[in-house]
């Protein structure tokens, strides 16, 4: 079992901060930005006194409320029993594998992508099969001829974030119709996670692999109701399908783990009624974020970042011989003013051997005046690192 | 992937309520006892703002409280770094069959046992191998040498549940001691799935696998803190281990799902203040309703239940051709002043063919008045079914 490439250098942060530095965490996709008040109220004035299980598809009012509060409003048109609530959308990729593939099968992602991909993979026996992109290219997906060079007779699925962790790519609607085009004509799943779909920066609206005609039967969605609303800790997401063997099947899996969690249900179920200006201001928020990131990144020597045009997150070229060893010297040895930078290596997001060594992810989940000092601290200790390559 | 045997009458249930039919629920462990205030408290007093992730081994002041306010106070000697918060028992479970085993290695079960270790095994592509005990001796679990004939090389843990779900059997300080000799003799892992250890109805106090002397490496305890404090929607547990390796590998799967659910690690840490009166109230609850069930159902013609020692459920033997068949019927077709009851068919608690046809679960987990309606009607459906064998 391969260890979390996200979560590995905690330990060296950890010792950081016990000998009192300050450390600015880039590296995990863990907002700061305050849930809304009506989730949070709904699990303060919640009237349970005896905390039982839900249904093991969860509470029929937060499924309810989801199909027609939610789902609707966005137009991806869904009955309630196409929908079951999941332990976040961690658990929602991981039975989608489970339904999709038998141990030994194929599915096909695209290059970098989200790490715990390959860790769901592992545990299922799965093998992934990663079709490059190119950072200089804004990580735009290639044309199908490219996708079919990568199927075999194992290949049961195509896995995609939209937008995507770890690039912040945004799929335009040609790509997700391109991409549906490729599994109608292989039959093969399309498990789209689109957990950051409230996080696009374009004028264009989310375009939902839900929505691509014709292939109703292939598609599994992946949503968080933990990202959506900035209650990544309540752990409630859902997955998704037309298809009644997927859901016949998902809630099997489903039943093995008894129930998600009620409270984070009546968090979920509260942020239903989260106002259209909560995601507005915090939409503006991360292109503020963003676009002050990307430039600040741009204007390092060396250094490249495409502008993502959705999620929180970017893949960021580096002059170091090794982004991990680099990450790790940040967090061991760099401090300005008794403070330090942690980024995230990118190496594990990618397949192909060797390439992404000199990648990080930066997430940019902090404010605009903590943005500047921890990104100037990067640029210091860019400068600075022994194993800078120019 | 097998159907929940537990769940899958659940529909007829559902159409028989639409009817307007009552159904006195024995078939599932969801007590009716209300949460210790303490817990619900912590939940409606929270002060967050931001439902951020816990670390993914869960808040530092819930593992500290589990090990200073709960393990130390009965005897199980941990330290913080040998705990690890799951989202309950399901994933501390899975979780220790995905760290003793690859696929095709085999775990020795005691028959009958929970239903989902088969789920989870299925999942994972182990293979379970039963051992079988008797109804008739109240399920006592069998000498050393019938151990002995089912390892083979590609045995790699015996995992037990004690007390026992689905038969509420309590194992004797000696037995677990015994099944010590045979981990150590065959350098097994034991992972003991304790999260019915407050429910005990002897005067000896339950013995736990953890102080098996000199057996610390081999040990993986499972426990939930949902079972514990009647919060079993909260979906909080933890996986403890003296095994440094295996602590190691939690963790790996652990950050895969970046962590547990945050509201019910808060409720978690209020239920640590749950005073001794809470427990003991409970327990004899407890005793009250087992002893008022065993006693009833044993008075019923053709029908035997064993006395359990723990837990709130019994495995009963009844005078019918097939368990499942007449769980549906009465569920379908029996009513007695349109109120019926339901039950859990015992065959997919075995693995062995054809064990257990004539065999229910009942969860004896509603007030005695309650339960004294819900055996009067078994009793009438008993003797009305028409597939009864006496």
């Amino acid at each position: 079992m391969p260890a979390s490439a996200i979560r590995k250098l905690v330990p060296f942060a950890d010792a950081a901060k016990a000998e009192g530095v300050k450390v600015y965490h880039l590296n995990v996709g863990a907002p700061d930005i305050k849930s809304p008040d009506c989730a949070l109220d709904a699990v303060k004035n919640n009237t349970l006194d005896h905390v039982s299980y839900s249904n093991s598809a969860g509470l029929i009012e937060l499924r309810k409320g989801l199909v027609e509060k939610y789902y609707k409003k966005i137009g991806i048109d869904i009955e309630v029993p196409e929908l079951i609530v999941t332990v976040a959308g961690s658990e929602g990729v991981n039975l989608a594998l489970q339904i999709c593939c038998d141990e030994g099968d194929e599915v096909l992602v695209i290059e970098p992508f989200y790490t715990n991909y390959n860790t769901f993979a592992f545990m299922n026996g799965i093998t992934l099969r990663a079709i490059p992109t190119d950072i200089r290219e804004g990580f735009a997906i290639p044309p199908v001829s490219e996708f079919e060079k990568y199927i075999t007779h194992k290949t049961k699925a195509i896995l995609i974030s939209n937008p995507g962790n770890p690039t912040g790519t945004l799929y335009p609607k040609d790509t997700v119709l391109a991409l549906g085009e490729i599994a109608k004509k292989h039959d093969l799943f399309l498990i789209s996670d689109e957990v950051y779909r409230e996080y696009c920066f374009t004028e264009e609206p989310h375009f939902s692999a839900m929505n691509i005609p014709g292939l109703e039967q292939n598609v599994i969605l992946i949503d968080s109701v933990s990202k959506r609303y900035n209650l990544c800790g309540v752990r409630v997401g859902c997955i998704i399908s037309h298809n009644k063997d997927v859901m016949a099947a998902a809630m099997k899996y489903a039943q093995a783990r008894l129930c998600p969690p009620i409270y984070g249900q009546i968090a979920s179920i509260g942020a239903l009624d989260t106002p259209q200006e909560y995601f507005d201001a915090v939409k503006e928020e991360y292109r503020r974020r963003r676009d002050y990131t990307v430039e600040a990144l741009n204007k390092m020597e060396g250094v490249f970042s495409p502008n993502p045009m959705g999620a929180f997150y970017t893949v960021v070229e580096i002059p170091v011989d090794d982004a991990e060893s680099f990450a790790k010297w940040m967090l061991t040895e760099f401090r300005i003013n008794g403070e330090t930078t942690m980024v995230t290596p990118a190496a594990s997001f990618y397949k192909t051997p060797g390439v992404g060594k000199n990648h990080i992810r930066v997430a940019y989940v902090l404010e605009v005046p903590e943005l500047k000092k921890a990104l100037h601290i990067l640029e210091e200790g860019l400068k600075a690192y022994p194993g800078r390559t120019i």
